[in-house]
């Protein structure tokens, strides 16, 4: 009985049309063109790798896709645990057609020709679209993107300022920064105004957020527009580019990082913070798998921004769970301050658990952006998802039918609040 | 069945009489006047203004109550999905007799009326402690409170400690404390003597613990009666207010808070420390809606303090969950540290569930202090003691009585002791 | 229904004979002697003093194991709400037959002799394992042990280094390892040498792993055979014992941990970190009842370790929960990091299932080392892995079987590979 409840509010919130607030789709080639796409995803390799894959034997250069599927599949069978292959389990069931509950050495390839030939179906982007009701996706677009050749309607641009920020240091970040500006680079104020220019055309050209990923030392801080210890900095990163200091390299991330913060706010453009991340921590893992994290952070250190900043909106993530209930009582507080998602690390089931159930009975129910699919092709918002309704469900039933005689129809409102509604209130859409 | 197993453990937990080991209830005034009182219990307006609703609107000079609390309903369905509101709701219905299921822009003005009709009969008090089946209520006093003018049986006083140890450089709390102790203050010695005084009235007008809530930073230190630099800190106070410097400010909080455990001690009251709380995080915010937290905080700081007071108990309450399990190692190693309720952030179902099972099963049973309500007005202590109780009583039903097949009486043994028999052990009553 | 399918696959994994990775069995005395020896298990005199017990009645020298126990009885009442002593009266029951379902004052004699001609039989501990169905069980050896005089194809030796990296500035320590090693100790190179007489003696012996507990601010560093300072730090050591400067302590912490690392790789021995203890935090505890710590640290401190050792394997086991979404994400990215039991502090069932939780759907599968007992004495390990495989069980039950529609044959094959085909694997066995 208790399960059939699940089930039916699970039926409701299943017939909602998503918009997915963050992705890494590449809107010019946003499906898989065989397996190895899919079985690229760095979930897949990494943990393959972890579990005993030397890493050459994907990375090798010029093998085709299918022996790159075939090396895979020596090692999947290990991670057949994890929730990350369930995922691909239920995406090659529910939009290949795949008719066996196991994936594994023994089947691949018949799974490896049914994709392939559904993937060269001249609608499976739509087909995909349609079987994951998903009408617009939210993309991660370099500074420097044309944001041309595609439809911002369905694909809706999102400025990611990472490299801005953080690796202004690098030549090759400072040019493509001169080039998508129109102008050169020497003060504070080309900066800035290289940054105006950016805002401009992202916002012309559709974009409803700005994102960045930060890692848990940092602390944002208020910089003046022309802070004579900053022009230093950006003198040193300018001459000495990967060389220079380190304190330098630090304190033009937190001015850039405060200008953009400024420039969100005058183009009321929400602010996506990503909390705690720390980069190439395993310098030697798979392509995108060396990525791991320090849990020692506090929202505290955004205090400053939170405060400066009232009128702009910043939907956080955490990446790791110990920082969740922070961010309960953070945007418990703040009115600035939204829940987003389940990002990466806490994206399995263990923790999307714990982390939604501290969030859904403290956080204004239209302060909640309940999931994203932070997904590089198409497939993978279905199940992803589909993992997500399932335990959004499921708290629905137990914590709100159950414990406190909710209705179904009220349950299933703050569902459907949750997993779109806040979307295209908080986004403008 | 598993449900009327719970039910049975939560009925027979219900029916026992209350104390309530902490609470902020003002005893000359402890029940609301209208539902302006309920609803400007800074959850309602804290979780209203993050919602959405602007400060001024309920903080404007001369509106009335009815006037406030119509302002409120216009955000307050941003929040029905928050334990918070469920608590107004249960009080609601089971103190006033209110018989909807919702309380909302469209009836609110029926729930004001009957609810001031009902708190203006002549025995209300009575009849809220009856419905809550309380039987005796800490307070929070002040140090210079006079203590006078209330049942000191039945609204019990407790010395808080906050003004002396973090605000002595006020000079306002400075006078207050020559006032409140007869004495001048110019040396550590008159400093000491006036702690003392304190304590004295405090015991003699039936004082059963003294308080305090702690910052994360803070780490007691042990200071000795007449250390020169503690001198010189409180000199500096003295003399500079609010100018002094941070570094004497710190030291003279943690010498104040030394000798108040050494007069805890002396005089046997259990200290209760309130462990995390950051003031001001947000200070634009509501009324008492501006506190956040650093969560980075470890009980090994308070090490020093537990060895050096092996008689005196501590009952604490962490901040956040992340402490919880320190607080869970430090209870089941130190004879004098106690866990104390589910405060303020953690006192939602999420984290009381986690907290309490944590505790449940790996502290002594004898040093298990369940639930204090926090409350200002009597009126909440029924829906908060109830929230706990039923998260209580469904732990034991699983883990106790089906996980390791305890008897229904055995659970509810266990139940009653963590509910009231510790309290009335830790505290002398 | 439920519970039958998760009583039919505890059931199944019930019925595998076991591999205990980590205990402290001493093989010359592998059981209990009397009942004295299992109630002075630290976690029953612990909780015994921390719920009131003065540690004096105890340890006062030459009372009788009988009037030991006798006095503790005065104060178990206490914790028979904790898990540990539910593990008491499980070995109690099923190992020596004792019909109560209560042990408390009223009935301990008859349980104290019925133990005691059990204990007596000459077959004790061969029933015992065979009760328990344990195989193998591994130690924890001072690297000075002679290890002879036992079975080392039962009772596995694992060379602990604590004393070696802590405890270098103890004179005795010096003796010992000098003793242990032949050598004479000067020099770096002396040390190192030394150490691998050590490595050596233990892998003839049959030794399957080095393990070492770390406390939380241990971060370990590469250091060269021959550092300058190093060798300065070891002749203050030498030369001034417990008086060496603290920075020389650490920095010869550092070094012996690199070289045993070194070692350790060298010889394919895993290196089972066990990360986060303070040692005596509460000096005036009993006996292994005075080690807390201090949640706040981060596996990002064993990066570079990892780094620099891929082909050794690290089985990691860590102190307190909030530190084991860490160990499940190390695990899912480092192919050399591999989660190892629930240790300690974390090993009740309410940390155990979230821990555990975390682990199984995100770690590949042949990276789960699921339990060891820690036990001292073998009559322990039967109600530890029980509780153990309880919680497997159920969330085998629930998060496999019930939601990913896992066959059982499927959940029980995961069941035994990290209950016991892993250890078999990484071990070597």
């Amino acid at each position: 009985m208790a399960y059939s409840l699940q089930q039916r509010l699970f039926d409701e919130l299943d017939a909602i049309v998503l918009i997915d607030s963050h992705s890494h789709i590449n809107p010019h080639s946003p499906t898989s063109n065989s397996l190895a796409d899919l079985l690229g995803y760095h979930y897949y390799t990494e943990l393959a790798h972890s579990s005993g894959m030397p890493k050459h034997l994907i990375e090798e250069a010029g093998i085709s896709p299918r022996e790159k599927v075939g090396r895979l599949f020596e090692f999947l069978g290990n991670i057949d645990n994890t929730v990350q292959w369930s995922w691909f389990v239920e995406l090659s069931q529910k939009l290949f057609g795949f008719q066996h509950e196991r994936i594994d050495k023994s089947n691949w390839e018949s799974l490896y020709d049914l994709a392939e030939s559904k993937m060269h179906e001249s609608d499976w982007e739509s087909q995909v679209l349609r079987l994951s009701k998903v009408e617009k996706v939210f993309l991660t677009n370099d500074f420097d993107d044309p944001l041309d050749g595609f439809n911002t309607e369905r694909y809706i641009p999102c400025l990611r300022t990472d490299d801005l920020v953080f690796h202004l240091a690098s030549p090759k970040v400072c040019e493509r920064l001169c080039s998508a500006s129109g102008r050169s680079l020497v003060t504070l104020s080309d900066l800035k105004q290289s940054l105006e220019v950016l805002f401009i055309r992202f916002q012309e050209r559709g974009a409803r957020a700005c994102a960045i990923s930060l890692p848990p030392w940092f602390t944002p801080k208020s910089h003046s527009d022309h802070s004579h210890s900053a022009q230093i900095a950006l003198d040193d990163l300018l001459q000495q580019g990967h060389d220079a200091s380190e304190s330098h390299k630090r304190l033009i991330a937190e001015w850039v990082f405060w200008k953009i913060a400024e420039l969100a706010n005058a183009h009321k453009m929400p602010l996506d913070l990503m909390i705690g991340v720390n980069r190439r921590v395993y310098p030697k893992g798979v392509f995108q798998g060396q990525d791991l994290y320090d849990s020692r952070l506090s929202l505290i250190q955004y205090a400053e921004l939170f405060n400066a900043f009232p009128n702009l909106m910043f939907p956080i993530s955490v990446l790791a769970s110990v920082t969740n209930q922070e961010l309960v009582d953070y945007a418990w507080i703040f009115p600035n301050v939204l829940s987003h998602g389940h990002w990466w690390y806490s994206n399995t089931p263990n923790y999307i658990r714990q982390d939604l159930r501290g969030r859904i009975e403290a956080i204004p129910r239209n302060k909640q952006l309940g999931y994203y699919s932070d997904a590089y092709k198409l497939e993978f918002i279905l199940p992803k998802f589909g993992m997500y309704k399932r335990i959004l469900a499921g708290i629905l039933a137990s914590d709100f039918c159950q414990e406190r005689g909710w209705s179904e129809e009220s349950a299933v409102r703050l569902g459907k609040q949750i997993l779109r509604g806040n979307v295209e209130h908080v986004f403008g859409l």
